[in-house]
């Protein structure tokens, strides 16, 4: 059961000469699931400036299986959360819902970090205690965010 | 003959699936050709941040006459730049030089702005006087920037 | 009375160094807002290319007023809609929702052409039907599309 | 000693609103090395389309390690390229050139396909035959390709 889930279409301007999603573009995808399940638990990206700490990307991978095409919709499932005391792992299956196949999976690793510094740093205790209450609470279900 | 020349192969990842350059990516060039016609002079954008003020578009424009496709070399070529107190417009000729055809004419008209008032400001007087030199001087040829 | 409204959520990867909206995107918004618009009218954007007919576009301009920022909501608005046997003109007007500011005002012209030859030909009938069809209806108004 | 050496001018619209690259265009600057790379063994992109095969990613990943600003140089280097039967791997490290710092180790896997069926097939013969040829000859050099 995925922890979060959004939906794409996919705009024409995502896909290349090919007829397909750019597959730069899934990574694109992958940072507006992160948007959104951040707005959902009410810390939005960006919330931690003040405290002069950002959440920059430490690593980020996809495997591709099936493409993706103009107008059909990309559904984003987060299917696992991993959190740290310095980063965040998203793990995100992007499915094509056209077709009813997998059309990719992905991982996107953020750490907390300094903007002063740039070392990293502890993730701000609001952002930790707000994403468990989320994986605790009843909302990581499919119905959710969708 | 153009006041300043720069080119760009064209990556896959600026076409569409209609195997084309995607319309927004038009101004993107003019935007590159700013860059590197202000690296030119000596001034890069950005140059002013310290001074408060940046340059902001107010306006963008582009007329389609012809497609760019993948690998192919757009030229792009200031043909009239148009120096206003408190603006600059670049009139911009984009060149399918493979095919040997005039792919698009765009203008894009930057203005000087206060960044902490967001009013519109003078042009710094730095910048209004090298692009005067550029322009006076024997430089401005296509040979330049090429 | 806006012919047709959609709004978009600004994600982090349209802003750039400055922390608004990158000028070019506008021009994503203005295509999105007509991707929009042809599914709600039945005839997504690709449909007549079974006829040999895409629908190119021949002329593309902003007037920027006010920026959007990160997770800030555009709303879009088609305030007009010109019909021509050959062209369609989109006039988009893009408010910044969260400020109750009007961002940018667009225009973006549309062409039927044939692939193979790539001259301009008739727009297809059905797509001219359909169109008149919903601006003629009850339909067009601010609750549509929204 | 790397395999290949390209320089991308750090573009204004590649930047997002903390100043920085995006972490999505780390992927499209390894595509562009690989669109430089095949123009240079003279096998661009898209040369073995009318063999019905094209070279989808198939898996990209990338670890970052530092920022690219605004109007900096990223040095691309080729650091390994992993020969398959049906596959090609390319191991990207992009510096900072201006701070001389390592921004990101990436890599690309890009898989031989059938256009028709979809299905994985093996490279084009004539494409092997001159990755190892360029691999073999003194072209392979830090020299070739700046």
């Amino acid at each position: 059961m995925p922890l979060f889930i959004t939906r794409i279409r996919v705009p024409w301007v995502d896909t290349d000469a090919a007829g397909v999603v750019h597959f730069s573009n899934y990574f694109r995808y992958c940072e507006r699931l992160e948007e959104e399940f951040l707005n959902t638990i009410g810390l939005p990206f960006g919330s931690f400036r003040h405290l002069g700490i950002w959440l920059p990307r430490v690593h980020a991978s996809c495997r591709y299986r099936w493409p993706l095409r103009f107008n059909q919709t990309a559904r984003l499932e987060l299917v696992n959360l991993e959190l740290g005391r310095r980063h965040i792992k998203y793990v995100v299956a992007i499915y094509n819902e056209d077709e009813g196949r997998l059309a990719a999976e992905c991982e996107m690793v953020v750490a907390a970090a300094s903007r002063e510094r740039g070392v990293a740093v502890e993730l701000p205790g609001e952002l930790v205690r707000r994403i468990k209450e989320y994986l605790e609470s009843g909302e990581a279900s499919p119905a959710s965010g969708v």
